[in-house]
């Protein structure tokens, strides 16, 4: 069996940051906590973290995480057996993209983590990245617009998500005066999100525009929307998301009519237990448009 | 002298993500784009960038890139002088932290960028590794709460920003009814952006509270404002960004009167030339509060 007592220290490194205050998380001294992982490297014959370049689980190490809170996730449903049986509140990793969580995620999913008691512990990802991390076992779901299907898990469609071309008044005013044209986007800055994100360039596309266009980089979703509210470029911005700049007149579109359909896929872990099944027939009857 | 086509098939690589879309950027095919870093590292004797586990400029790539970027600053300025020399719009690469991205920083210096014909180039990041970047040139500027000095960079105060431990009035209800006692905070999940952010152990220890205490992890700024509004936990949210819910009664404090202030310091490289001596200018006169 397992000494389930070395991979809590583990996962308590990893989820506090270090040594030290993962020392102070359990009640114990750091020499204590090191000893713990040194004895869980021993059984295993590898190393279970790296230090550098910045504190991280081994392959194997996370290995033994992903094994952990699947353990973890089975105990709870156990418990809601035995209810005398005590167990901890489980953090539920869950991988999603940025824009589902600046907009629709938490206000669908509050109620239910609230009363099953669930801690969330969010990782905010790329699809490719977020579906990787699902394969590894470092988490155990992936929201994401990917269906690529993930051995071992189970994908469930929610859906899509509207994005809309958006920029100020002023700023449409200033570089689409004469229309949508070459001249007027080869000039125009644009927002995107980072290097993967090709939302503007499919939006472009539609256009029939396929050259080179100034854009600002800004990997944050809120700071993508106040930057196109400053007047700095335009973007592909979901439509929950700037609702109110819409209505006010803020912000609008750039191509009245036109939009760009995401759509976004829940993966999990197939045999977690039930409360990410629970959670995913929450998410299952979310409206996201 | 460097010759700078290879630098900016480089720098045009990293930005854009890989050789493909590098190739497209530049108008060039992708064999040419790789005949171009194979001659630099020829030249260098050394290899510029890595393609696993992510594509990534190697230290001596990363010099490089930072080279190019000061380069292209002082281009900038000499184009102020001699109009007629045509140089490409640079792009600024920033690392800041995500509280001021989610909530003052486009809004001021919205107006300075588009004059100037800025493109931003946004990187979210702890302040730690904020200030590792500027230290490696990886970026011209990073804005964070440390005033500890880089070599070559001069450091501005800029203020502080004030938060506040905020909950919905159902959450502060169900938890705080008795107060802010010792069993409450053990039972009361709180919402942390991640392992470095000390903000509410901050606040714990100021209440006189140093125990464990549950919580949800979220790296996103706007998707924590979002978990507190959907009553999943409560968190030290700037003033700033919960105006509206705390004037509309959303969000309340759980200990009124109480307040962290965090300082704000802008880094940036000495000799970089007028456009971030012009954006730090900006910068200085914000009312953060």
């Amino acid at each position: 069996m397992v000494d389930y007592k070395l991979l809590e220290a583990l996962a308590t490194i990893m989820e506090c940051g270090g040594f030290e205050r993962a020392g102070e998380a359990l009640g114990l001294s750091q020499s204590a906590i090191s000893q713990r992982i040194r004895a869980l490297e021993i059984r295993l014959g590898q190393p279970v973290l790296v230090r550098h370049p910045a504190l991280a689980p081994t392959p194997a190490g996370q290995r033994l995480l992903n094994h952990l809170q699947q353990v973890r996730l089975l105990e709870r449903d156990l418990a809601t057996t035995l209810p005398t049986l005590e167990t901890a509140s489980p953090r539920l990793r869950i991988a999603l993209n940025a824009d589902s969580l600046a907009t629709w995620w938490a206000a669908s999913i509050g109620d239910y983590c609230r009363q099953a008691g669930v801690l969330l512990d969010l990782v905010v990802e790329d699809q490719d990245v977020g579906l990787k991390r699902l394969r590894d076992g470092d988490v155990a779901a992936c929201l994401c617009a990917s269906s690529q299907p993930i051995a071992g898990a189970r994908c469930v469609p929610l859906g899509q998500m509207t994005y809309l071309p958006l920029a100020t008044p002023a700023y449409i005013d200033r570089f689409f005066f004469d229309g949508l044209g070459e001249a007027a986007f080869r000039q125009a800055p644009a927002i995107v999100y980072g290097p993967h994100d090709q939302l503007q360039h499919r939006f472009l596309a539609h256009c029939g525009y396929h050259g080179p266009f100034p854009y600002h980089l800004c990997p944050s979703s809120e700071g993508f929307v106040r930057l196109a509210r400053a007047g700095l470029g335009y973007g592909m911005i979901p439509r929950m998301q700037a609702a109110a700049q819409l209505a006010g007149g803020e912000l609008a579109s750039i191509a009245p009519g036109q939009a760009l359909e995401v759509p976004l896929y829940w993966h999990f872990w197939r045999h977690s237990g039930n409360l990410l099944a629970g959670l995913t027939t929450h998410l299952e009857a979310v409206e996201l448009t």
